[in-house]
């Protein structure tokens, strides 16, 4: 249970590992833990609205998004690997898989992060999310083609949707995330296209933060201003303490 | 989220604490920290069928149950206070909730388990569940009367009822009671009066078991015979790292 | 599995075994089983609107409901006991339950119908659930006092709410009433205070027949004209035989 | 309802026939009944680990598993037609559902058992369930091409998935297996690569006939050992009685 | 919040648009608004048993279908847009994809109705709905090519499926269709090939209007005789006024 | 469904209605309509934690609760009746019923709002809500007795608890509360005791309003800043109209 030296991330667009798990990132990456992000499209089309409404092109566009989430995640401490796999819609493709396997098997993780389920706002990220789960249950199966070795059952958290009760999204684990917010902050500000966000995810590590305070034990003694992020577990905890 | 020092436990009936959460208890003892069991009644009608049928009267029944109860207790490695609030039906009274506020207080938990909140076989179950938790929330209010200080927000775990999917369990914690397994078992042989339910409860500790290991991290190297017991979190759990 | 020999069916008020399970008790009857009503109350405050307007008064209105309680169920071939334990709202109280244990044990019902666990209509409809249901655990019990023999586990189902989808209310089962049907129709035409609803549940019998039509397998040869009543069981199945 | 001759079971691989519905297939068998399996895969990739640590190629894997998955479907009294559609993923195509459809309609099944719909420790599961009633209403319909005619409305059920809360797996039926126990479990010691499951599944299957008998009617009858396999409706069940 | 002027209505065959949402299009022309309905399919296999029967071959059936469909659009006061998609089963394509972009970007709706998130009688059903929601969500991104302008966010309402509690289908809005209640029975008419189902239909719509009294505020002033259809919203509603 | 002339707000504390309906209020005011607000208890137990470590004692917290709530209710535009009927727990009691009965019959409300249905923080809000229910029925029944006329079928609403998710409250309608968001600051800041709450509640509104902006169709125009209020449907909505 103690010090997972491993965590990777499945994101549909460069956007989402910011705004949703830039937290948890930074954490990995501030106790000397490897952040790896899997990042499966450029938001090229989705994600891109101002930069079309400039007139840029697709390739134009796909570069200023590479970079764009590049730095954020320079900043957060992390490895970057682009898929470009196509955005709006994501489609599952056999190539696809396979590199998620690849990576999965070379990173060997010990967390995952992902998109929820459901989305009714975005249809890529329930996408990236199956895309994520199936390819981690590959990678498992000796039977399944490619190099190094299988993986175990790392635990897969989903990150936080944009509407978290219109995708059926329901908390169950808070990450406190105050040691690490500035840095967060300094992510989300370099993404410039979607600089309007920075507000709504401020306000929502506040208010995770808040509630993180409110459902703590006795002896947690968490910080008066305490930044969170929202996590859902996908399988149960596996522990020997409960707490 | 070091070392809970004190384990709070709230059932309606004496078998309850063994069946479903004698693993935590005596993991609980096993690492020095306190555990108090509060036992809302002496399950005197709903769960002594053969006493009834040899012809005791309620008061040996009581008396034969909270012995077999204390015994137990004392196996685990815990304190336990009897409420006789009588079973079969298990009601929720003002003097009930002041005591067990008074328990809450006297005691500072940080880690209450109890019943979950449905169970279409046994009502007395869901109803110790929804007093547990109110006593919980008022013991934390300044404006309640009573002795001691108003406690923290200790997280709270449903430990798992007799057939958990009927009554809407959904395990999101395993926790590894393999060291103290033998433990359990001595608990479980304890009681006399329901001594056909200790196969059933051994195939769950296994049963869990082989889930737990199914469901671990590479890093957690759990042993090849693992025992288990299934928890669900009521609140969020807080963190302060993805594990 | 063959051959149950007694139907009891618990409601909050007279209407409700007739609009809701007037065909399952001409079924049974039709079969020579026996069937038993437990009426908790005559509906006279929530179902009388007509007679309150009448200049009736509290009296009266019971004697009113009593009678076309007892005119349906001698046309469905039941017995009916009325508890007269007051409606809107219908409390659970030690005396009515104790009643209810004691005509448990003194039936021995093969099979249970009551209310479904939800109505934000009618909030006498899910505590005379709440109260079939608690009874007939407490029955259960040798601890429990009271004449007779303890009960078995007779199965539990919920007959139709007003408004199905909005209570929560999931059919699994659709009961083939088709030959009993005219049966139904007399004893809904017997409940003067509330004839407008005849056609409500014409039609509600109606389109749970097609339903039935259409998840039939193909052995069971439903006729062209098909009445069906919804019903959702509490606990599972068990059976020697998938079908 | 009674009589149904001819059961279709439609799995992702050869393992699941047995473990999750092995029970109901010889159960079917010895009552004079015609059981039919669509084992859509050899489970080469995802359920064969061993042999491909032991050095083996796909082909012989394949031929392995068919081996292993036709010895079980003897002795459980079953035919099985292998679709060898590949798994790890399971997709669904063009040809392979027109297969399906065409088994369907050759088949005219009474009953069908196939996986619940999700599982998230396996992707080809919920996808095999997808593709069973998917081809069942296309199988329905005269526009739809194929020999044969179509086929009437059969229930279906799913069976047990490994873990049945994190899968959203809510039986509402318990099938009494006693009678065909031991030839349940020569079948599942019969599949050499998966045998460390046996005991699993043995416990579970205990554990479905205690709960079973509690709960069952009073007329039941069970047996002191009961077996019991757990299912879940997907359609209403249209009865004549309510038992 | 005033005066929508334009209508979208997506569904998977001729017939969905009539039975389910015919009351919604009546009430959009008889009120100047502009009602646009995208029919993917002709529903030529799923539809159509009594024209197979009668040994028509597929082209045919399309066409009476098609004009089946398009004098019930005339009927209703809708325009229709055939798309030829195919049918059991529906499948999504890229092809289909952007002909239905196209389609939300010229006709800039204000309101948007589909079929249900589930339906397991119909895979065609919810396959429509999920197309018609990524369409509209691809619809509203500059990145996404095609003609027009993007739209913007209209509100989303499922119709109601053939068996509603068997979908999951809940309905939070009942929609007063009395005004147009001839033109919805005309049409319904107008459907050859499915005339028996306008009993049932209609039946419904009584059913739906009884509900919608039930649930009126005081000042609604429903009519005696009301017909409703009911509608779940996929999106909150965002008002000025709660009513 | 145009101009509802009367609000009635039903909430466990004084802080509710301030924190969770007061948008919704000051609306209803600044269109001239009548609002009421039931506040059933002073919270003067369980929100009113820094007035007892002052050393206050019960009656005089109770006054300043009073105060406080008096002074938020002038503020926002509303007539408010206290109750008095004491929380931590607040119980239901056949005086409190037969009390808000009578104040429906005399208020004849248009709209009811009150807490959601569960949460796990606070017994009383639940509790509240239920008995808003309840009294919302029998106030419908001409069999219950009191003063004035029977009432209608007002629509209710759920307004939003502080930890939405872990209560199950999903939002489906968003209320935009732009106009009069500084009287719902000033009623906020005008509650003393719980002041820390108002950034709280603050980033909630701006939260909501973002959502809002992100939901609304074409036509709805929002304004840049918006701020909402989120409330979820109890019954379903009866309209004329789709949008």
């Amino acid at each position: 249970m103690s010090n997972p030296s491993t965590l990777l991330v499945v994101t549909a667009h460069p956007g989402d590992f910011v705004w949703r798990a830039g937290g948890a990132i930074a954490l990995a990456h501030s106790r000397g833990q490897r952040a790896v992000i899997a990042c499966l499209s450029f938001g090229e089309r989705g994600e891109s609205a101002s930069a079309w409404r400039a007139g840029k092109n697709l390739e134009e566009i796909k570069e200023i998004r590479r970079a764009e989430g590049q730095k954020a995640a320079d900043l957060l401490g992390a490895e970057v690997q682009f898929f470009d796999a196509n955005d709006y819609p994501l489609r599952e493709t056999d190539e696809l898989m396979q590199q998620l396997i690849d990576l999965y098997r070379s990173v060997q993780p010990d967390v995952v992060l992902t998109h929820a389920a459901a989305d009714p706002y975005n249809m890529d990220h329930p996408k990236a999310a199956e895309i994520a789960l199936a390819a981690r249950v590959l990678a498992q199966a000796p039977g399944v083609t490619g190099p190094g070795e299988v993986i175990g059952a790392p635990p897969v958290f989903s990150f936080e949707p944009h509407q978290s009760e219109v995708c059926g999204f329901v908390p169950n684990v808070l990450l406190d995330i105050t040691e690490v917010w500035e840095t967060k902050v300094a992510a989300m500000n370099s993404l410039g296209a979607q600089g309007h966000l920075v507000d709504y995810y401020t306000d929502l590590g506040k208010r995770r933060g808040v509630q993180a305070k409110r459902n703590s034990g006795p002896n947690l003694g968490l910080p008066v201003h305490t930044f969170a992020e929202a996590y859902q577990r996908i399988y149960p905890q596996v522990t020997g303490e409960l707490n």
